[in-house]
């Protein structure tokens, strides 16, 4: 059994510092090109060994293989040695076939053999969900630390690097492992074969895929990291269960939007929206799957549904064809694709332009006369039944037109791609060396795509490498793909700002109280909504004016102020939801209602609790727009900004837009106009169209108050923020803060 | 040229009469099963003819071919005869490759030697749009009447029957061309291609397939009606651009339903809401669109947005294990796989239960010790890994388990399907042997599926074929697939009422004008609301009381038996948005305010119309839940009844559900079930929660009493309909009839 290890003592945050330098992207260009491979452990019985030395030779590794065995002499044909410390020079890597109760001595092994990367594929570690488990694993990452090894897993499979022919891979990889722009990593390493079966079917090439097992040393993020400065590397694909330091995958996803790299992301585990705070209305709009997914949008994360989606989509991404505007132009030989292409661009929010004159007539000249020549166009099934006749060429013509039209940001370019290879293989080598020619020459993207997601065949993939083109896997992924490419690039146009990742987190946020204010974290609770108003009235955020007042004539005093009809609300820390008591009085005119009125909500807030402030008095306001603006804190991802219309849209509906901490204002108009009842603010409802400038500002504002509270922060709600044109004014305050 | 034909004094009514005579199951059944055919105007140079000789070969076909051609003595190596005259014997059926002038003398021979059936493959008939293609198209239809001869197109590309191995089809068909239960009719041919592909791939066998051209004689319905019929067809798959004959629609959909056998659409050409009358709300909220989607729920009609899920919806529903209930169990060998399938199975609202106790004991038994026996149930790699081991049997086992829990509907299970036959095949072939014996014992359904949508190899398919099994093309599409099948099976629980098909064309329901509105067709636009008010009285529906008066001291009257406040509105059949010119007056109090508010209300319909029928006083009401319940006349599926929430629901979200009439009280329970804002009704914002079953009755009374007023129905509306608990009222009635 392997030695207690020096680093033992190590408290959590210095290991996981200390881990954290074994998976940097230096190490880990090292782990992933492993030049030699010992496989510890391995017997000819073996299935996973029998996987990992097929894949390797699927993957056309030519480095040197050395089986490790205590008993065998051989394996796989292969002379082993006993143990990796008799080996005569170290290799680069260990997969480790070991048992669990085994695995610390071979890593002790290898420290002693100089190897300094170990790939461990036991379970029984944390994946068991035992406490026993959990101890093993920790024991195992201070192992690693102590004897700077570089480890992937346990409980995982393996990689696949596909760009540096080397897979040790412990499930099977059907040939050909195809090359090409796309770095995967998955969090479930069953998956591989089936991502690897799609992406062989729509001509995706791989650059790296890795399983990441139970992510003791190397984790997702260090491998996110390596991609984003790996060369090989276009695309990044992830198969997420959870997103376990949410701080750093922010940032990390911020780095790989400004390096122009796609992140396309299946994340799996969506919940219901959990009730995290019953204090507060945001805790329960902005559930868990809410905030994961506010976050990647906001981070220009592309969020998939399916494999076939993230495969597809990354496919375009890499493909050097995506488009960056929304108006397209359609090229297809069948009317019914036409038709379909038509619905789902809507969906998407694809426009699918009139051509230009030019573009019309020069269709005319070639198109059949029944033939309509229209975006979308169809060139009809002639190009099929006349092939090698002059119509032949209908289709090159057609796509050199739409190619020229000025109006067309990308042209969706239908390919109908054989099966096998033809008998006289002429006819669609000329047309396929067409349209790369014109996509050569074209100024604008021409993305090609099948009718449906069947199988490319392996002769139509050689015939589109060999003329450099790459086509999508039918029109419902295709166009899904479209969409994603264009929204990712809009975000690109309004990144996030440069170390949004890391101040995000309440962990890391310097705390920046309110003037006045430095005793917040001292506060355990809610506040007094008299102290939340002086907090956002620091931070220029507009509010509807109010006295607090301890006795009713001053109540009357102030009402006079005022003019009448007034309201009237208990103010004390002790009190969040003043209504739900009775502490509330609205509309009280005259000094009777006010006198009464003060003396109906004090009693209400007295029968609640002893420490009473006084009672706020606030001129009522006329109908109008009444939003919902919220900040709470996420967890994984820290505070989060939900804004929302009130009544039915925020109670009924949830119908909120979420956005990470910080925001600007330019964020916070993109937010408004993503609610489902945005028309209401531009007036739908006979209101007063609203100055969406102001209320972003004035959101902003809110959120920075917010932010400012550092870690203390809870919650801060106004609720509601009434929007009446461009008069902007909170109308209740609620702050929380404390329990950290 | 053809002579004019004897059937040019028909009328449009008794045209299309006699053109369905010629499209009837049986006429079709013979059209459909040619045993021989002649190629009329084929050559060797043409590409079509080229394309349906092969795909005749491809089919099968063993029948009599006989190339026609005038000038040509052979063809395909066949010898030609110049005319269809001078055949020795008819054929069944003519293809007609001829041009578009030579069409009518084409069908002038087939009459004349006898043959019944022809395909039209030529176009410029009404597709082109124009005048003169409309009339050619219309002497095309009075020469088939006149010549007894049933016609396919023109237009179109011909037949696939893959049941009856015979396939007149205009393009190429790559084989195999694979036999089974699905009957698919495509309103564009250029699809037909694309659909073959994948339904090749996918191991999808058809019986018929159609391509339906211009429809100028054989429709879609009538295809639809003879697929009904044909036992070699289970499920029916439709390519739809538009609804011709909604009721026709809509009754057979209804006979298929009642038949079970699923039609699975889909249907393109999404439009915006039209707003199809300015006069009412109804209009603006059934857009085309959203009353095709109704009409399919309503009728069990499975509704698609892309060509695989068309295809893998229609193979699960002719598998034979089609699920008819929500709870399932999932067995897999991926943990990852699992996580996506939980993720998909809420959003189409299946259930992943839990195991039974005995369930879980038994896969604990056979379960490595690091899986967790738990649904959804990951196996685990290591029946990968550890095929041919003790192992191996361990899906089996857990299969077995799975399907004999108590508590579970059907099972989803994952095969991993090899892309070519294995060196050793006999792993795969015992575990699909082992999943097929245990399908055949269950008593729930097994749907095996892929993990993504790539090819079914041909290998695969014929190792599943052999045993009797199918698996859907991935999970994404797979769980679609269930979510359909689910809610078909669903509606076939709750089915429209027989006749429904039929009655809800405004061109055939019976008037049944209400007591006393027997004069319904003669009025020309919008009613007096008294008028209104009378109508939906007689038919039950409670109203707000009110009284029609016609000067100031009869409201005052009127206002004090009410008790105040009271709303009064004018009234007058000039005036059917009464609000919009100050025509009401809301919350009068006191003899002075009611005065007042009459002479207001008054005047401000004197200046709209001198047609006033006097003011309506009515007692103010609470505020509580309000309704919209509407009902207009689609052009196409006829009177449509909208039901939804008041305020931003309808205003902002047009949240309304759709029904054809008639409906009854049950179906509009299931309304209120499908509004986004069902909440409310529940009582989420502090109202009293309704009493569904008594709103529901009150919606079913107003729709019977729209569908009273027969052809002469325009819109019949009610907004609001206030619903406090189980009082529940008509506050405002709008009535249009006439312009039919």
């Amino acid at each position: 059994m392997a030695q207690p290890t020096p680093s033992a003592t190590l408290d959590p945050i210095d290991l996981d510092a200390a881990r954290r330098r074994l998976a940097t992207p230096d190490r880990l260009s090292e782990f992933f090109r492993p030049r030699s491979i010992a496989l510890v452990g391995a017997s000819d019985s073996s299935g996973w060994a029998r996987f990992v030395v097929d894949s390797l030779r699927t993957a056309g590794f030519t480095g040197a293989l050395r089986p490790v065995h205590p008993k065998r002499p051989t394996a796989f044909d292969l002379p082993t040695v006993p143990s990796l410390r008799a080996l005569d020079e170290p290799v680069d890597l260990a997969y480790v076939f070991a048992p669990t109760h085994a695995v610390e001595g071979v890593l002790d092994d290898a420290a002693a053999a100089g190897v300094r990367n170990a790939v461990v594929l036991a379970s029984g570690y944390g994946d068991g969900g035992g406490e026993e488990g959990r101890a093993l694993e920790r024991r195992l990452v201070e192992q690693a630390v102590a004897r700077d090894i570089t480890l992937l897993g346990p409980n995982c499979l393996g990689f696949v690097n596909a760009a540096g022919s080397v897979a040790p891979f412990g499930l099977g990889i059907v040939p050909p492992l195809r090359r090409g722009p796309v770095g995967i990593v998955l969090q479930s390493g069953a998956l591989t074969s089936n991502v690897l079966a799609f992406a062989r079917a729509h001509q995706v090439g791989i650059s790296l895929l890795t399983s990441m097992g139970n992510e003791a040393v190397i984790t997702t993020a260090d491998v996110v990291e390596h991609l984003i400065a790996d060369d090989d590397c276009e695309v990044i694909g992830l198969f997420l269960e959870s997103v376990r330091d949410a701080p750093r995958f922010t940032a990390l996803a911020a780095a790989a939007l400004a390096a122009g790299k796609p992140i396309v992301a299946l994340k799996v585990g969506r919940t219901e929206a959990g009730q995290r705070t019953a204090l507060a209305h945001t805790g329960a709009v902005a559930g868990d799957d809410a905030v994961v997914d506010a976050a990647f949008r906001q981070y220009g994360v592309i969020r998939v549904g399916s494999l076939e989606e993230l495969l597809v989509t990354a496919g375009l991404m890499g493909s050097g064809q995506a488009p960056r505007g929304r108006r397209m132009g359609v090229v297809t030989a069948s009317g019914g694709a036409c038709d379909i292409i038509a619905d789902r661009s809507t969906d998407e929010g694809v426009e699918i332009v009139e051509f230009a004159p030019g573009t019309t007539d020069a269709l005319r000249a070639v198109l059949p006369p029944f033939a309509a020549a229209q975006n979308p166009l169809d060139v009809t099934g002639v190009i099929l039944a006349d092939r090698g006749s002059a119509q032949a060429g209908l289709g090159d013509v057609a796509l050199n037109a739409v190619v020229d039209d000025p109006g067309v940001d990308f042209v969706f370019h239908m390919l109908a791609l054989p099966a096998a290879e033809p008998p006289d293989p002429s006819v669609i080598e000329q047309r396929v060396t067409a349209v790369a020619a014109t996509s050569a020459r074209s100024r604008i993207p021409v993305v090609n795509f099948t009718a449906t997601c069947t199988d490319l065949s392996p002769y139509a993939q050689s015939l589109l490498d060999r003329h450099g083109l790459h086509a999508l896997g039918g029109i419902e992924f295709g166009l899904t793909a479209i969409g994603h490419a264009l929204r990712w690039h809009e975000t690109r146009q309004h990144p996030p700002a440069v170390g949004e990742g890391r101040q995000q987190s309440h962990l890391h946020v310097p705390t920046r109280p309110g003037a006045g204010f430095a005793d917040a974290r001292a506060t355990d609770g809610p506040w007094s909504e008299a102290r939340g108003r002086e907090l956002l009235a620091a931070a220029g955020v507009p509010l509807v004016p109010a006295e607090l007042v301890t006795d009713a004539d001053a109540a009357v005093a102030a009402a006079q102020r005022f003019g009448c009809p007034v309201a009237l609300k208990v103010c004390s820390a002790d009190i969040a939801h003043k209504s739900d008591i009775g502490g509330v009085a609205l509309g009280a005119s005259g000094a009777d209602e006010v006198r009464a009125a003060f003396g109906r909500v004090l009693a209400a807030g007295r029968a609640a609790t002893s420490a009473i402030d006084g009672v706020l008095v606030s001129p009522m306001r006329p109908p109008a727009t009444e939003l919902f603006v919220g900040v709470t804190v996420d967890p994984s991802f820290g505070p989060v900004l939900a804004v929302g219309l009130g009544g039915v849209f925020i109670e009924v509906l949830h119908d909120v837009a979420l956005r990470l901490l910080p925001v600007d204002a330019g964020q916070v108009r993109r937010m408004l106009g993503e609610l489902r009842g945005a028309a209401v603010l531009a007036g739908a409802r006979g209101t007063r169209p609203a100055d969406l400038d102001r209320v972003a500002e004035v959101v902003a504002q809110v959120a920075a108050a917010a932010a400012g509270l550092g870690p203390a922060l809870q919650t801060l709600e106004i609720n509601p923020l009434r929007v009446d044109g461009g008069d902007v004014e909170a109308l209740d305050v609620l702050v929380v803060t404390g329990g950290m």
